[in-house]
């Protein structure tokens, strides 16, 4: 069976680990940075050392391509990012742009002819340092001049940056493919968690990047003296706030799983020692693959957010805040990804992903699903990210065979 | 049966009002301001033309003393203060200058023979505008030169304010009275709570002012992606100090009723959105007027939020902060308002304050108590405080016979 260059393709992360590399072990590649340019550099000599055609599109998406003998063939996209966030690691991102570079480079060296072209892909920006997920946002048309004329990072530091790059405003908006042209894409990925690793399970198969809802809930009650207000006569914001993290995360727990639910920051007024809570503005967040279980979610939160408000003689408001709809993958890349994890004899299981990834641009537009390799301790975003050899080696090879499947081989 | 001149009584107030008069009916007569100065020349002059004896200490503290005919007998006071908050109300403080002052005016006019001196007392800076209770604290022997030099008004106020009252800190430290030469302490407040006014009760005879203990309560668990870590894996110190709020609102309420909870500050780290959260800080208040059952309370507070950080995980740290001894009332002087009270056919009952009052510094000094008004809708601090004339007038009447009670006639 087709098996990718082990050696090869471990040697890629060390070579790439090294531009940027800090002095712990980390690595800062930001995007749009001298280091982001420096592995870009890096990433066109390997695509061209290794005779497959190389691309820049006009968001700076780097690509290299097998072509079919078929000149009318559709391309199968992989791929994912090479910039990091600062003192990042050396996996994030990274895996999904080597193990698919190897995986072609192992189809090429096979002489094997597909009915599609191969293409692989380093998104820009994945992390978002200026402008989150912004190479796939553009290849598939969403990127809006509302978007770069306020982007996190600031209009300057991307300006600056797209000069650096050689694209512009005008290049990134009028980027969009042709979803017609594409068979689909695939993307692996380290887990960024500890499922894997728990259940000791080889690869984790995608079966939706999770929408995010973000919501404002504002408690009011009455400010009181702590000392001769009564008890029984209080109506102590915090006392309904408290009693929402309590059950919103039992309510989530029991009824939503896998979903998730945070109530990440509370702000009390007017805040001291002697004085009864008047008000309690918590930010609470929500996670869900399913879009409409989302609206559910959503529904019954803030259903809780009234009960707990009335039972304690208190007003709520709830006032959504950013949201992020879920991408379900495509099951034929699904299956696929299956069916070659089965041909390996690796063990694997469909879960979600959390966080967001360029996959969660792709998919609204070609059939697309990501694969998940195991991550020690599922420390990500940091020095100490690490995935055992083995394990990327079993994701490349899924990859290697997801591809050939998709394409029919 | 002996009662007070209600009309003087009441145009008391009206004049008193005038003074710092504020234009939504409130008053603003800090201590040490030009405002306080004035309200300070109204009673010396009422004072002077009511032919009582005026006096003013190292503290500023005025009185008003109508001497017995044995010189050396003991002498009782009666009092509180003319200070107020910024925009507070006409009756706070107030009340229990202006109902001492009538009490000792009428037995005046009786030409009543007491074998005790009866001396009226206006309190400096009761409020803390600069240094909370100063006046009976320095009475009393209390105040101390750290006090001096770390007011919470700051030290240049306290020196200009002490300046501008003619006194200084070494005659402020040089205060302190012989306890021997006292027979005791009572004063007349409003209840700045709802429980007379509910219970429709008359009089309110005070057994203890509360002790306050504050303690900072830290929960430590671990920041998490607030998507990629599973719920059953985190450790949100959200969850533990949530739990706490809950749990330490029932425990004191069926436990240690009545006393009281507080959990007024809350400070999350990091906050955010998409993390959990790593740390609370919790700024926890309980009070309680019997200082045994403090130390339960303290105890027990303790142990569950131990309890709920081994539940969820966290470790949690309690750092005391400011506390303040809870003061019980003399059975004696508490057995003299009720007997007043009864005399006079008004219904009263015992219940704590749990505000602090100069009181509070003259209990372990000399016999003291308070007695209590109702107070509509336990507004206080506030220009909409108010108390109807007639309960202005049963407090005074009660005081009135309490200090009778007390001189032994």
């Amino acid at each position: 069976m087709l098996k990718i260059n082990t050696q090869r393709f471990l040697q890629t992360f060390d070579d790439l680990g090294q531009i940027g590399a800090t002095a712990d072990g980390g690595v800062t590649r930001t995007a749009f940075s001298a280091e982001d340019v420096a592995g870009r550099f890096w990433f066109e000599q390997q695509v061209k050392q290794s005779g497959l055609d190389y691309y820049i599109d006009g968001a700076a998406n780097q690509s290299a391509v097998l072509r079919s003998d078929t000149p009318q063939a559709r391309t199968l996209l992989t791929g994912s990012h090479l910039d990091t966030v600062r003192n990042g690691g050396r996996y994030d991102g990274a895996l999904g742009v080597l193990a698919a570079l190897e995986a072609v480079r192992t189809i090429q060296d096979a002489g094997l002819k597909l009915p599609v072209h191969l293409e692989v892909i380093n998104f820009t920006d994945e992390e978002g340092s200026i402008l989150g997920e912004f190479g796939s946002q553009s290849l598939t048309g969403q990127l809006k001049p509302s978007q770069l004329a306020a982007p996190r990072g600031g209009v300057e530091a991307l300006q600056s940056g797209m000069a650096r790059l050689g694209i512009t405003a005008e290049t990134a908006l009028n980027n969009g493919r042709d979803p017609h042209t594409l068979a689909g894409f695939v993307e692996i990925h380290i887990e960024q968690g500890t499922r894997l690793e728990e259940a000791a399970i080889d690869i984790g198969v995608v079966t939706s990047i999770v929408g995010i809802r973000s919501i404002w809930l504002t408690f009011t009650g009455e400010a009181a003296h702590a000392g001769t207000k009564p008890m029984n006569k209080r109506q102590d914001a915090l006392w309904g706030a408290s009693e929402f993290v309590q059950r919103a995360k039992t309510l989530v727990m029991e009824q939503f799983h896998p979903g998730v639910v945070n109530c990440g920051r509370l702000m009390l007024k007017p805040g001291a020692f002697n004085i009864v809570p008047a008000e309690v503005k918590l930010a609470l967040e929500f996670r869900h693959g399913d879009e409409a279980l989302l609206d559910v979610m959503q529904g019954q939160l803030v259903a809780l957010a009234q009960e707990v408000a009335a039972a304690n003689q208190l007003q709520v408001e709830a006032q959504p805040a950013d949201s992020c709809t879920a991408a379900p993958s495509s099951p034929q890349v699904v299956e696929a990804i299956e069916q070659a994890a089965g041909r390996l004899g690796l063990t694997h299981t469909r879960l979600m992903s959390f966080a967001g990834h360029d996959t969660q641009m792709m998919s609204p537009f070609t059939p697309s699903a990501m694969l998940f390799t195991p991550c020690v301790n599922g420390i990500s975003h940091n020095p100490r990210e690490y995935t055992h050899p083995q394990d990327l080696i079993n994701g490349a090879n899924t990859l290697l065979h997801t591809l050939l499947i998709l394409a029919g081989v």
